[in-house]
């Protein structure tokens, strides 16, 4: 339906670089899929053959992108239906978010007709990273695991921005809009049926279809992340006009949600955070075993994660035995969490690591580093590279700081050690992975 | 006690880079109180003249901060006593936090006699940006107006480090350590009557003096922000390792902090927050209008405020009116939030900055941006200057994303615009600032 296209037509392709439909086929262009420009009033796009319909394309292409003036849009819509086009993905804004429901309902009906599917109006469009972006976002995201299903393009396009230059990324955005026709619940089983997405986080502002929503996630091994907004009544009010559907119960959607599995979230960064720790991390044990140089951060985190019923278990006291020989003169805390206190260099951390390597008593493994007088950010994030690769458990590192730690932290970033440059960011998510 | 040193001795100063006796005295050399190096084994630090005994100091110097190993820390002391010292800063580790009681108190007895205070011991330091560092951290920290209390150094490095090339500020950082003598409250109290601080904000994981501390919360004006670890039975228990008292009952704490006033946050990225947006923009009134780009984030903001218990009324039907003339064509929102759609170049945002500027209905104003295909993020920045210091009402600004918006983000830093990258970061943070 939406992430295995052969072919795209790009109707509206424009010559001009700020326009949309320029930056969609530039886009598209520099894809593995094939593209083509179609607009009559134009004979090349980016040194590419434009073609004056879409008919003449017929059976060439599976979807078309279009972005043209709404008004033209069910005349497009058309002749995608007779040159055999499956998908269309109308970016056009100027539907039922600005009260032109006539004109959107026309555009359904063409679709239905012709047996099509619509993604839009009013969208971003869809990304694939590494194989397709049919979308007007200029950044480039990596390939990763997480499909992004959001109902706000604008806030898509936050998210995919913070994105760019970062280690992590997606498997697939697809952006809903005015939602005429597919859906965030379709949108959900297309990404949970992908054998390539892992795990599927979720924007909503509103469910339409929300049994069929609450079935794929209970038919699903794979969880999905949900931030659903619209919480207050104000915030219900906002979404209204936004989306033009009406937000539910905000009691009623989370009751829902606890009982189809599917994990609520509470802000944005969680949302995003909880999606790419349990991509390259899965989910976490019932045991955490936490090394840290810094006896708060290790407090803070035994809290949180006791609180998303992980247990911190006392250390085997062969371990204790094991460490006292090889932390000796060393004032270490001598339990869970194994501080290393404040004057440790990489070597202390090296030492804990290899010790605990032998052990299976822990489930997952959260290494922490602030940056004191005699820390070695650099040398102990090699030395957690090799610990990672080791340990085959899920390991989160935080290294908490600015300047100091940066160079470290790029470091573990490029070697696929998830690490978090603030504590809060990994506090706040233990309960959604469990 | 600790705020308004006349005079350093750095006992243990050393010409060795790495030595934390070099490292405080170098701060202090950098500071504008004076500082001298005394270290009988070394006759210039840093070409500065070196002094044998702090004796030779006699009444020069109020304040001493003690690097020296552990075991010597009495004799040092008790000469400080003779030098007419007021406060001793007693860096040095190998107390009670390793089981050494008895040393501890007998570096206490030895302060008590002399009538001295003695902060620590096992303490980064104290820190009075843009006048004094006695501490071991070595980056350079903006003046502001949060005083910053930390029970673990550890942890304050890691914010003090996440502070460096901000634009954020700090009144005070004090680090509390072993709290033989001056506790959390003490240091709260010292804190709440220096005239530059407007906040203090507190990481604790146990509070000795409770009633003190509810007390000095309760008396005074400005708002105390408080992190406290410990929650779990097993945070308790690493709390106990770390700095050897016990923490108390959890429910109990959060009972007495909301009987004296004290606001107390779960995270150490609402600490900050909260603290930076008092400091800044002081507390949030009951009505907030936001202006956004983006619906979605529009609605999560407006959730977040709500559940905080501050309105997001809607607009006067005159403004309202005002609004649809000057963006024809537009199909905003037709209410608060302000949402100029995803399309909206600068000066949409300045028409509604322009507009809103001569209503009152509002108490302070959220503005909302990520980058979207006609967004121009920098021009749109300078404008919001303007509008903040036209509007003469709090105003926190989150332009969500990554590339696109650094170069607005660090623009309105600079002109003193509060803004955020990630929208967690407010909607977080907005139930503390009521």
């Amino acid at each position: 339906m939406l992430l295995n296209p052969k072919g795209f037509a790009v109707i509206g392709a424009s010559s001009e670089k700020e326009k949309v439909g320029h930056i969609v086929f530039k886009n598209l262009l520099e894809s593995k899929v094939k593209a083509y420009p179609v607009n009559p009033n134009t004979s090349k796009v980016l040194r590419q053959k434009c073609y004056g319909s879409v008919i003449e394309l017929k059976n060439k292409v599976s979807h078309a992108v279009i972005a043209v003036p709404a008004k033209i849009v069910p005349q497009v819509v058309e002749e995608c239906g007779a040159a055999g086009v499956k998908t269309v993905i109308v970016i056009s804004a100027g539907f039922s978010e600005v009260g032109n429901n006539k004109l959107e309902e026309e555009v359904k009906e063409i679709v239905n007709n012709h047996d099509m599917r619509l993604l839009g109006p009013n969208v971003l469009g869809v990304i694939v990273p590494g194989v397709f972006n049919a979308s007007f976002f200029e950044g480039e995201i990596k390939s990763g695991g997480v499909s992004f299903i959001s109902q706000s393009g604008a806030l898509g396009v936050g998210v995919l921005d913070s994105l760019v230059n970062s280690e992590w990324g997606l498997r697939s955005f697809i952006s809903i809009g005015n939602a005429a026709d597919i859906n965030i619940t379709d949108a959900l089983k297309e990404s949970l049926s992908d054998k390539k997405t892992s795990c599927v986080i979720v924007y909503a502002e509103s469910l339409q279809k929300g049994k069929a929503f609450m079935e794929a996630c209970s038919e699903s091994d794979k969880p999905v992340f949900i931030l659903k907004a619209g919480t207050s009544s104000a915030g219900k009010r906002a979404a209204s006009t936004h989306t033009g559907s009406l937000a539910g119960s905000d009691e009623i959607y989370s009751a829902a949600f606890n009982q189809c599995g599917a994990r609520r979230v509470g802000s944005l960064k969680s949302l995003i955070n909880a999606g790419m720790i349990y991509d390259q991390q899965g989910f976490l044990g019932e045991k955490a075993l936490i090394i840290t140089n810094a006896g708060g951060p290790g407090i803070l985190v035994t809290d949180a994660l006791e609180k998303a019923g992980i247990k911190v278990p006392k250390l085997p006291s062969k371990l204790v035995k094991l460490l006292n020989k090889k932390l000796r003169g060393v004032a270490w805390s001598g339990n869970n969490p194994v501080d290393v206190v404040g004057d440790a260099r990489a070597d202390r951390y090296l030492k804990v690591f290899k010790a605990v390597s032998k052990y299976s008593f822990y489930d997952e493994v959260i290494v922490l580093l602030t940056p004191q007088a005699m820390t070695e950010p650099l040398k102990t994030a090699k030395g957690l590279v090799r610990f990672n690769k080791r340990v085959k458990k899920p390991l989160i590192a935080c290294f908490i700081g600015g300047p100091s730690i940066k160079e470290a932290v790029s470091f573990l970033e490029e070697k696929g050690v998830m690490v978090f440059q603030e504590l809060s960011d990994l506090t706040s998510v233990f309960r959604f992975l469990v």
